[in-house]
């Protein structure tokens, strides 16, 4: 293990958090909050910190996949545990392990909170939440490598750090890639903040929603969510939630002229397609069952599955009262996720794609031994590893899943919330059902559980892998 | 497809459900019950039409591993179809539905009841009830074939039928297998009759429970399944269920004199090991949250375990109001399952054994790219196929899971109903939590929903695949 290497690159990361801390300054400087001394203080001592870190540049610069998995988990630690000192020091979260709780839930693009109510908190502090939100969305190490002359180990972070099967490779060199995807997701920023702004939604919260939004994030600045802004601030981010759930690929083709190229992803129709499907369903359930009117359900129905599916996490109601097929729907919603390649959190319908080709081609093989079929994606032969890595993907989160529900039932609650808690935290949506419900947050646990929680939400935002790499043995030998 | 072999072989399939309807009639003699007519009636027209489909057999014997899958799937429909007319003839189960589930659930060992008060059945229909069970267990069409002269299909079916990831080859010959598995099988049952009758369990009870147990099927005579009978009589039975789950290879090895081999079966001892650690678990959580003292907890502990993780299903005590990390740990159980190549459901501890080498070797793989690992198993190496079809089954689990819980949830139930009536049904346990828990039952379903358990009754039993081939519109086409 190259351990060199490794401190240079999290001084860097540690520069990087330092230096974003201006933000939350200038809104401080803005609304004149006591709060901004902390970011001002904490982003001084940190970007000093990672400059002493960084000074000398290493002299074996070798770093294979091993250091780039390593890199990558301890890099969102670190980024972290850091990025939570100034909830902590300003006293607005008093306990570090919520601060940390918090931190971890906004760099992931989670958005649960352990905040009971987040109107009391100021300004700088909220936009510092949902901030961390947006640089979370993109990664953060593919925001270093696009800005940062360090090289040889790009692939290895962007793939570990990235969402989806595989890192789509939308231009050969991977600098021009991550500098591709970060044009892309702040125009689709920069889109909805002027939006919201339109649609009658203040300043402040349409920068912050905004932030939250195309990172499917969720946090939000009022204590009910989306709930009480005007119907068309809730269409809007509906919009530009499902827009974030697709894969940017699909932004890319229509960038380079291939329209007709970008409808034709297999992943982003199958994510349309169920998309539109459970929204119908879920509004057909709310106007029959529960007899809401027409316009109220398809608004709800569509934000609800929008924020759901994309793993944002808003809501503009109390889904829990909903009738049981549309909870389960949701729920379902909560395992799928969105595009791979997005800023979404799941499973991703990539894979779901892929599990379904695999399951089929298992039967038809059945029935005829001898014959070899080859599983396709967008008319090209998906390679025997992607499968593979796949097919373990979906047990490992399985095990995860089950391990962290035992864990976490220490606590007490009922099933519906350990269940919910656990999707939620592993899938990066936000809210669950029942105890951990769009009306209620993850107060109530445990410290013990909140650290399983936060360790669900960082396996989730990293594909698993450099989660249970970090916490491998093996990883630690010397070869 | 080879029709006339598929109707030749579904005749057989008639003719023994006529034979084994013979049994019931005895008990109804014994007992001078007037529902023994209906099953004397039935079982003379249905040997009668089993004989007419047989009387001549087809030319064209080709069978293939289509023919076997679908031939499975439907020999299981067919047998279901009619075991359960007696229970609706003698107005006992007054609704064709029920009969049907409940039939469906004696024959995959599920043991999941849609009766009431069991009490208040006649001697023969409770005893046709726990028969079924435990020609159910080992499978119905290796019955067959170790009794009759058809050749050819053997391996097909028996690969379709035979629970786990793949056929142990005990003996070269499929038919010597088979009757192997039908000795050992019946040396557990007798035994444990024999255990019962000393623990001072009554003779009719000790009989039926014995059928219901070696079989992990779990229907019970009176009310309360196995609560109110003795403590040694809980003990008796929690250790035939732990015995029940091990590997039938463990026996085989036993008798052929290598013991020592039997305990290095490497599912066998992580079968144990689970079981005893849940065991462990529980008891303690039993004991300091509950306050039980410390022989009860341990028995309701071994006691519900045992008939948990076999996925039996009997109840010793009402387990839903257990803590909530006693019910978390059981719910597991219920996904897990016993061994392979045994009487139980659920995913199978191989399966699990190997989810976990997966993932192993992924990581080590993702940390050093160019090391080639293979997976082992009791120290030979696992073929590509087996890994990727237990790959498969996972997913192929997950996604009948929630397309069941989907289309239940129009019952408009909780979420821990639904979520643990499928794991039960999926899984051939019985009992769930919520709504059917141990001391509820599933009469409160729609007939849709008894229909969408009892596709998972089947699916699960057979493994998924046959109830999948017969779903899939390729397999109906000619080639």
């Amino acid at each position: 293990m190259n351990f060199a290497m490794i401190f240079y690159l999290l001084g860097r990361v540690i520069q990087v958090v330092g230096a974003m801390m201006a933000a939350p300054c200038v809104v401080a400087l803005i609304y004149r909050e006591r709060s901004g001394i902390f970011f001002l203080f904490c982003g001084i001592a940190m970007f000093a910190v990672g400059t002493l870190f960084t000074i000398k540049k290493p002299a074996n610069k070798k770093f294979y996949s091993r250091e780039g998995f390593v890199m990558t988990a301890l890099s969102w630690i670190v980024l972290s545990a850091t990025g939570a000192i100034p909830f902590w020091l300003s006293g607005e979260i008093p306990s570090y392990t919520d601060a940390l709780f918090e931190c971890i839930s906004g760099f992931t693009t989670t958005g649960a909170s352990i905040v009971p109510a987040v109107e009391d908190l100021s300004h700088c502090v909220n936009f510092w939440r949902c901030f961390i939100q947006l640089i979370g969305g993109m990664g953060v190490l593919v925001f270093l490598l696009a800005l940062l002359p360090v090289t040889g180990q790009d692939l290895y972070i962007m793939k570990a750090e990235s969402p989806g099967p595989n890192v789509g490779k939308l231009v050969p060199k991977v600098r021009q890639t991550a500098y591709y995807l970060y044009v892309i997701y702040f125009l689709l920023t920069g889109a909805l903040i002027v939006s919201l702004i339109i649609a009658g939604m203040p300043v402040f919260d349409s920068i912050c929603t905004a932030f939250a939004t195309t990172s499917t994030g969720g946090f939000g600045v009022r204590n009910d969510s989306i709930s009480s802004y005007a119907p068309q601030v809730q269409y809007v981010i509906a919009a530009f939630l499902f827009l974030s759930g697709f894969n940017y690929n699909f932004y890319f083709y229509f960038k380079s002229g291939h329209w007709k190229d970008a409808f034709k992803i297999e992943e982003v129709r199958l994510y349309a397609g169920i998309f539109i499907f459970i929204l119908l369903v879920i509004a057909g359930a709310l106007i029959f069952i529960s007899g809401m009117d027409t316009e109220s359900a398809f608004r709800h129905s569509f934000f609800q599955v929008g924020s759901i599916m994309t793993t944002a996490g808003f809501s503009s109601a109390d889904f829990d009262m909903w009738p049981a097929i549309c909870r389960e729907l949701l729920i379902l919603l909560m395992f799928i996720g969105g595009c791979a390649g997005s800023t979404c959190g799941g499973i991703k319908v990539s894979r779901l794609l892929l599990y379904i080709k695999m399951i089929k081609r298992e039967v038809s093989g059945l029935c005829h031994p001898k014959s070899v079929s080859v599983i396709k994606m967008d008319g090209k032969k998906v390679d025997g590893a992607i499968l593979k890595s796949a097919m373990v993907f979906l047990s490992a989160y399985a095990v995860i899943f089950v391990v962290s529900i035992l864990l976490i039932s220490l606590d007490g609650f009922d099933f519906t919330t350990d269940f919910t808690a656990v999707a939620s935290a592993l899938g990066n949506i936000g809210p669950g059902f029942s105890g951990v419900g769009p009306t209620k947050n993850f107060t109530a646990f445990s410290d013990f559980s909140k650290y399983v929680l936060m360790f669900d939400m960082l396996a989730g935002r990293l594909e698993l892998f450099p989660m249970l790499v970090l916490l491998t043995p093996a990883t630690w030998k010397r070869r």
